[in-house]
C-alpha cells in the first residue's frame, strides 16, 4: 500500500493529494466514488488528520473533489467534462451476482489480522510460517531441472502429480486408487465450490456436522443449498440421525469432516464409521469427506479415512497440503467415481483452465522429496508440543471456566465456556488485549464456544494469547 | 493412461479383467456404471477387440459385470452384497448445477486433439510449444532463490507481481495505474468467470462481438446472461449500434476485444475508440476489453488499449501471460476501480483462496528478467514468419476458394469460404485429413467461416495443414 515519503522535500499533504490526484485520473476513483473518512486515511497512511485534511482542502480547490453533507468527500462528476456523466452505478454491480460476501465476524477477523499483522493469531486456519518446509522447496527449486510442457495441462491435473498422489494416499491413508480418478484443485476451497457448484442444485438439501467449518463458508448459501444439521459427539455424528434427515429432507449429499473434524477436533469412532457408509449406502446418498488433518496424527499412525473401506464410490474424498505442507502452495485433490471427476473438470476448465503447472511441478516434487518425510514427523511434534503449551497455559490462567477435549491431531483446539457471555463483545475485548480467535458461532454452534488454533500463534506467543484471553473474559 | 503391458508373462485379456476389477473395487467404477464398448475400449488400450471381449467374459463369469441388452456391460449391482445397493444416481448429479457443458464442436476437438496428439492443430488458442520461453523459466528457477511466505497470500494477488505489472503496464501499453487496483487471477478465463458472476445477475443483457470468442464460452450461457451481437467490421465494431441495443434490451455490459480481435483478427479504429468511450460513459455501460495479443504486435508498437484512454474508470481491463508467454503458467490481471476489485477479490477467495505463490513469483521473476524482452521481440518474429508460410500456402492451394484479411498482430486466421459448405462435414473431413480448426460457427459466425491458428501448429506443418484442408474442401 502506498505510504508519503517522509525523507521527501514535498510536503505529506502535496504527496498525498498528488497521490489522490494520480488515482482519480487512472479512472480508479471514477467520479462521484466516496473518498474515504479524514479519520481512516490519516490512519491508513499514518499521518495526523490534519494532514489529511489539507490533502482534501488541495484537491477541492482544484475541483477534482466535492464535499457533500453527511458523506464525507466524493470525486466531482462534473471534473472531465462540461456535461455530468453517467459512469457506471458500480455499487449496483457489486451488490449483484450470486456471491454472498464473508460473514460478518470472519471479516471484521480479516480485517484484524490485516492491519494489525503483529496481533496473536489464533484464528487463522493454518500453520505457523516457521512449520511451513521452507528449505525444502526453496532447495528442490534450484536443485531439480524444471522441464516440463509449459502449454494447457491436462485439465484433470499434472499426470505425475497424480501419480505421486496414488502412491501417497495408499501409503498414508490406506486409500486405493488410480490416477484417472484424481482431479487435482487448488485446495479444499475449490474442490467444495466445485462440488457445490456443479453437483448440486439451489434448494438440494444437504447435511453438515454442527458444529462445522461448512458453515462458515458463504458458498453454501450462494449455492442455495439448505443444510441440516448433524450434531457432533465426542465419537461424532451419529449415523442415524441421517435417515430422519433424509426422510423428512430428501438430503442429497452428506459433508463430513471425520479426522480431527474442524472445529471440535473429534474423531468418528470406527463403528459409526460402518454404519454410516451403510446408510449412505442404503440411501444413496454420497459422502463428501474432507480430510485435511489425518496426516497430522500426532502419533503418527492416521486414523482410517471412509475413502479407504468405500468400496461402492460413494465417498468423494478431498485433501490438500495445505495444513501438512503450506497454504500457500494451493495444491489440492479430490477422489470420485469416473463420471464425477470428468464433470467436475469440464466445468473446472470453464471457470479457470486448470493450475499452473509451475506449482503442481514443485508439489510432485516435494511428494517425492526424501526429507517430505521428515518435514511430517517435525510437523506432528511441532503441533503437539503446541498444543500442550496452549492446554498448560489453559489450565493454569482459566482452570475451570472453560472445557475442552485435546485432540491426537489437527491444529484446533474447542472451548466450551463454562459461563454466559456475549461473543462478540469478548471478540472485541480479546482483540484490544492483542488476540484474535473464532467465535464457535461462526461455525453455527450455540453463543459460548471458541476455537483456539494452535498451529498458527507462534510457540513463544501461545501463553500470552491464552493470558490476553483469560483477562478478555474477565471483563465480561 | 494404464494400458496393458505387452512384456508380461499375464495374457493381455487378463491383465485388462484385473485392471477392470480393480477399479470396480476401488469404487471408481460404482455399481450400475456403464463399461466403454468394446470397440472403445479396445481403441484406447490399443488391443484387438477380441481380447477385450475376452475380458469382458472373465468379468461377467466371476458376477462383477453383467450384460444389459442395448446398453451393453454394466457393473453388477449385487456383487457386493445380497440386497441391490442404492449406490448414488451419479447421473443425476452430474446433470444437475449451473455449469453447462462445452459446445459440440469444441467437445469433439478437444477429444480429436487428445486422442491424436499428432493432428496438425490449427484449432488451439494457444502457442506452439518451441514458443515458450522454457530456457528463461527453467534458468530463473535454478538461479533465483525463492524466498517468499509459504502462507495465504494477499487475495488480491502478491504484491510484487502487481507491482510489476504497474511497470509493465505503463511502458508497454499506456496504461497508468496503481498495485491496489490490480487483481492477479490464473488468466483470461478466470477473470471473465469473475465478472460474469459476481457483477452480473442471471437475467442481464451484455453485448459482445459478433464474432466473438465469449460466444464460444459456455459460461456467459450458464451465468443466466442474455447476449446481444455488435457485428464486426474491418476496423471493429460501430459504438453507435451500442445505442440502439441499450434503448432496447438495457445492455449492463459490452465485451470487447479491441486489439486483434479473436477470432477475426481486427483492431477498433481510433475514431471508434473515441466513440466507444463517449457512448459508454454517457450511457454508463461498463466496457470489458479483454487484451491477450497487444504485445504480439509484429511491429513492435502495439496499439493503444481502451483502458490506457480511460479516465472514468469504465473498463475492466484485462490481461494475461497466456498468449505472449506460456498458457501453463496460469497467470492473468484485471484492472478495475477499487470497488470492483474488492467485490471480486472476495468473492475469488470463497472459489479457490488466490493463486499458489511459486507460480506468482516465477512469474515476476520473468517479468523482470532481461531476457524477457527478447523473448517478446523473437515471438513476433515467430508470429509473423508462421502468418506468412499460413498465407502462402493458402494462396498457393486455395487461390479464390477462400478470403481473408491478414492482421498485424494476433495468432489467427479468419477465413470466409467461398462456397456453401456443410462446416460439420468440412471439419470431420479435415480431421480426417489430419487437420483440426475452429469452425466460425463457434463463435456466433453464420457458416462457412473457419479460424486458422497459425500460432499452435509447427512451422513446418502449416503448409501441409492448408493442403489438407484444400483436400477436404475438394469433397464437399
Amino acid at each position: 500500500m502506498w505510504k508519503p515519503e517522509r525523507a521527501s522535500k514535498k510536503p505529506l499533504y502535496q504527496q498525498i493529494a498528488d497521490h489522490l490526484e494520480r488515482r482519480i485520473s487512472y479512472g480508479e476513483l471514477p467520479p462521484g466514488s466516496i473518498l474515504p473518512s479524514e479519520r481512516k486515511l490519516a490512519e491508513q497512511l499514518e499521518v495526523n488528520r490534519s494532514t489529511v485534511i489539507q490533502a482534501y482542502e488541495e484537491l477541492r480547490a482544484s475541483g477534482l473533489v466535492e464535499s457533500v453533507v453527511g458523506s464525507g468527500t466524493r470525486v466531482s462528476r462534473t471534473k472531465w467534462g462540461i456535461a455530468p456523466k453517467h459512469t457506471p452505478n458500480w455499487r449496483q454491480y457489486t451488490e449483484g451476482g450470486t456471491f454472498l460476501p464473508n460473514l460478518p465476524f470472519m471479516r471484521r477477523i480479516r480485517e484484524v489480522t490485516r492491519s494489525h499483522p503483529n496481533i496473536i493469531n489464533m484464528a487463522s486456519g493454518e500453520l505457523s510460517s516457521d512449520m511451513f518446509p521452507n528449505d525444502i522447496v526453496q532447495s528442490l527449486l534450484q536443485e531439480q531441472t524444471f522441464n516440463e510442457h509449459l502449454g494447457y495441462d491436462d485439465p484433470q491435473g499434472y499426470y505425475r502429480l497424480r501419480s505421486s498422489l496414488v502412491s501417497v494416499l495408499e501409503r498414508n491413508n490406506g486409500i486405493q486408487t488410480t490416477e484417472s480418478s484424481i482431479l487435482i484443485t487448488s485446495g479444499s476451497q475449490q474442490s467444495l465450490y466445485l462440488i457445490t457448484q456443479c453437483l448440486l442444485s439451489p434448494g438440494d438439501a444437504v447435511a453438515i456436522e454442527d458444529p462445522s467449518y461448512c458453515y462458515s463458508l458463504p458458498m453454501f448459501q450462494s449455492a442455495g443449498l439448505r443444510i441440516f444439521r448433524l450434531p457432533v459427539q465426542q465419537d461424532g455424528i451419529d449415523p442415524d440421525d441421517i435417515i430422519k434427515l433424509f426422510r423428512e429432507h430428501r438430503i442429497r449429499m452428506l459433508f463430513l469432516n471425520p479426522n480431527y473434524q474442524n472445529p471440535t477436533g473429534t474423531v468418528l469412532s470406527q463403528s459409526k464409521r460402518i454404519r454410516l457408509l451403510k446408510i449412505a449406502v442404503d440411501l444413496g446418498i454420497p459422502i463428501v469427506e474432507d480430510d485435511p488433518f489425518s496426516l497430522t496424527a500426532f502419533e503418527g499412525s492416521p486414523p482410517t479415512t471412509l475413502k479407504a473401506m468405500d468400496t461402492d464410490g460413494i465417498v468423494l474424498y478431498i485433501g490438500s497440503l495445505s495444513k501438512i505442507a503450506a497454504s500457500g502452495l494451493r495444491i489440492g485433490w479430490m477422489i470420485a467415481p469416473q463420471s464425477v471427476i470428468s464433470r467436475l473438470t469440464d466445468a473446472r476448465q470453464q471457470m479457470d483452465f486448470g493450475l499452473s503447472i509451475i506449482s503442481q511441478w514443485a508439489a510432485e516434487r516435494l511428494l517425492n522429496s526424501d526429507q517430505f518425510h521428515r518435514h511430517l514427523d517435525q510437523l506432528r511434534v511441532s503441533l503437539y508440543h503446541k498444543q500442550q503449551i496452549m492446554v498448560q497455559a489453559i489450565n493454569r490462567t482459566l482452570q475451570g471456566r472453560v472445557t475442552f477435549h485435546a485432540p491426537d491431531g489437527g491444529l484446533n483446539l474447542w472451548c466450551k465456556i463454562n459461563q454466559v457471555v456475549d461473543d462478540g463483545k469478548l471478540l472485541e475485548e480479546s482483540i484490544r488485549r492483542g488476540l484474535v480467535y473464532v467465535p464457535g458461532s461462526v461455525y453455527g454452534s450455540e453463543p459460548g464456544f471458541v476455537r483456539f488454533s494452535y498451529a498458527k500463534p507462534y510457540t513463544a506467543d501461545i501463553s500470552s494469547g491464552i493470558s490476553a484471553f483469560a483477562e478478555a473474559l474477565n471483563t465480561i
